[in-house]
């Protein structure tokens, strides 16, 4: 699709030189927000011109588009609007959306921004931004569609009618009784399906699904999921409606949920909310990656210390250094496999509390497995580039002993995680690396001065 | 939610006994189809006790039940149910879903059930089943609700009326014309603001965004999350409508895929649909994990011969062996963080290919950057341990090269990957860390052989 929109380029920048701007409003109303927002992060168009653009947009496509581009590219635009511009911008934009742009705005902009807003946007606003980062109070919209029990479906009809551009979806009508507290509720399906005169009671699904505003979001996009709804209502704690969820919230959430596991996953530190890695300057990339490479770097004090105290053996024996990678690697591979295995089983929910002691017997099991193959090819590699057969045993039976170690290791150190309330995610490939360097290398150079010792 | 579910069991078990079968079906008509499908996974039911739950479901509620279940239950359940009751409920299944159990199922238990399906819904089933698994095709839904362009708002609604059970969802209107090429697309809302006598053509959205039944599933998944669809259309090369993908499906889609990609990153091979790692057996983990743990393993023959082949330099300065898994331990973690970076970045479309000079420059730059502080500390973690200024400037000399070499491996494997069509996920820490170990590795030694001949 990108393609298509870079054939406008051309197009659009002739509209441009030649002042035909009716020509190119007209031009614009034919694309869809999302496409409309892809060529404002063109690099093919000044700032001005983007900014020419944004301004032929009208005001409810303009929140839009904005809320679709990248935060460096809205901070762009927002330095060539005026201050009534701005305002006009911010109160059409969804306050979730708003949110996660105050969410990034220096905090004297945002004072200043907040208070020419509507006292009305201005503690919606307030109200999500006091939520915690990933909570489902901070993605949820404020904007439902809400009917009383005793309305009848042809009342409800209306009041969609009436309300339709200012809610978020009209798909799902949550359902209050008198002090505002979720008692139900109808999806369009129904109300199209069912008689004028039926009152919505005899029809809404009674205690539906919900979420609370200070659970955290994953909850939310996984209860979606599994449910399959196009939203989940938030409540408070005494069930009054604070807004909802809808499902293309989800499909971003899951995105950067996805990405946040596979980064800590490698030890990066997970990206903020839309930050993509490609963009980052190189400074900024260093400041992601950099404390987890010099924690670890500092933890290979250890191996390097271990490696010392075998000092006399390794001397000795100086070929039982050429097998020194092949074991931590093989290690490091079998601990990373666990680890991530494990690590995505906590995070699909798949990993069931109860049958702990079940899944520890099977992974045990499977590195016996695992770790028989293996070790017979390691002890042909290790006596064909050795020549002795005493080194091949060595480096045989540590590879056995190192893949059962580590696998089980990569097994239980996100279980632990998870019990001390570290997210299992930080349980990355480097880590469990580092830590099975250490047992593997402890390992090999014991049984080889004890074996050694006895020829 | 689970905990809910688990309360029902004494329940649940005490009117099985008291054999009080119609309390049973009233008692289960309160909960949700995927809460009943949990509780047929517990192994807290026999196979016949969930056997005779099932068979208390209504029609059409029980397909919707076999559908979320996992595939060794659905294929319990299979051998409990007469012919006639398997065929009733394979006929009431979504195509999609049946499609996705035949897949599962062996070819001539497929061959049997095929025969005595319905000659329309046989059809079907063959159509989904001739596209490669992970297309568009394979996972649409040939349900659809469509209508003629001519037709009022008032008509459709009626259609909607008539149709509602028999198609996915309700809220996408496809508008076909007399040759049922796809020429337009109204939501229901747009239905439900307008009055009853206008002509369908007139609010439709012209040529909606589509995909194609020979796509990847994964582009389908892309477009509406972009545009936040509900539903997108798939047709053939002639414009003609095949079915739809829900905004349902690609949630569950965008799971998978992130599951694979995870996998793949860790060298473990993909899991298959709605395969779960904890579920299978120890020699299954086995087959799934070690073809690349023998590959990688015996790749590290070079690493030994490396070792071997600076045999001399390693015996006259044994310390030099103390700082092994330091060095390729830290190219490693760097590499993996550049490949993961990378990998995600082509998953998530962030990447993009006219910007591939300015990639490669940044990120070279990065690897500067964070070489520069790491061989630093691996300077003096190296002047600690062996006490020699002339190994500690060889470390660190070395990790300097190593984590700039690494890096920008780690940045070339996937997009060189890319470029010869295979899967840039396949460039996993595993694989990129036994890369990174031979060449830092020959420089480590070549640097320490041309420095220590010098002194």
């Amino acid at each position: 699709m990108l393609d298509i929109k870079r054939v406008l380029i051309p197009d659009i920048k002739e509209f441009i030189k030649e002042k035909e701007l009716e020509e190119l409003k007209d031009f614009l109303k034919h694309l869809k927000p999302q496409d409309i927002a892809d060529l404002l992060s063109l690099e093919e168009f000044s700032h001005a011109e983007k900014a020419l653009l944004f301004r032929l947009l009208d005001k409810h496509e303009a929140a839009i588009v904005f809320s679709e581009l990248y935060f460096e590219d809205q901070q762009k635009l927002l330095k060539y609007l005026s201050s009534n511009e701005t305002i006009t911008l911010l109160e059409d934009m969804d306050p979730d959306d708003r949110a996660l742009l105050f969410d990034e705005l220096p905090p004297e902009v945002v004072k200043q921004l907040l208070l020419k807003l509507s006292p009305e946007e201005r503690e919606h606003t307030l109200t999500l931004l006091n939520y915690p980062p990933d909570s489902v109070g901070r993605a949820m919209t404020p904007d439902v569609l809400n009917v009383q029990e005793d309305m009848t479906v042809d009342e409800v009809i209306q009041k969609i009618r009436a309300v339709s551009e200012e809610v978020e979806t009209i798909y799902d009508i949550y359902v209050l009784d008198k002090d505002e507290k979720l008692i139900g509720k109808v999806d369009l399906k129904s109300l199209v399906l069912s008689k004028g005169d039926v009152k919505i009671k005899e029809i809404m699904e009674k205690n539906p699904v919900y979420v609370r505003a200070q659970d955290d979001r994953e909850k939310a996009a996984n209860l979606i999921k599994k449910y399959d709804l196009i939203s989940i209502p938030v409540v408070d704690s005494e069930n009054k409606l604070l807004g909802i969820i809808t499902v293309d919230d989800v499909l971003d959430i899951m995105e950067q949920e996805a990405t946040e596991d596979i980064y800590k996953m490698a030890a990066v530190e997970a990206p903020e909310i839309e930050e993509e890695y490609l963009r980052l300057s190189p400074l900024e990339r260093v400041k992601k990656r950099i404390p987890w490479l010099l924690g670890l770097l500092v933890a290979e004090v250890a191996s390097s210390s271990v490696l010392k105290g075998f000092d006399e053996t390794l001397s000795a024996v100086v070929s039982l250094a050429f097998f020194i990678p092949m074991l931590t690697d093989t290690g490091g591979n079998v601990g990373s496999q666990a680890v991530t295995l494990i690590v995505r089983a906590l995070a699909t929910g798949e990993f069931n509390e109860k049958k702990i002691g079940k899944v520890i017997i099977h992974e045990i099991l499977t590195s016996f497995v695992l770790g028989l193959p293996l070790a017979i090819v390691g002890f042909i590699i290790a006596q064909l580039v050795s020549n002795s057969i005493h080194v091949a045993i060595i480096v045989s039976l540590s590879l056995f002993l190192v893949i059962v170690l580590s696998d089980t290791i990569g097994l239980l150190l996100p279980l632990l995680f998870r019990i001390i309330k570290i997210d299992p995610a930080v349980s990355s490939s480097p880590l469990i690396t580092t830590v099975v360097d250490i047992t593997g290398l402890l390992t090999y150079f014991t049984l080889a001065t004890l074996l050694l010792k006895n020829n």
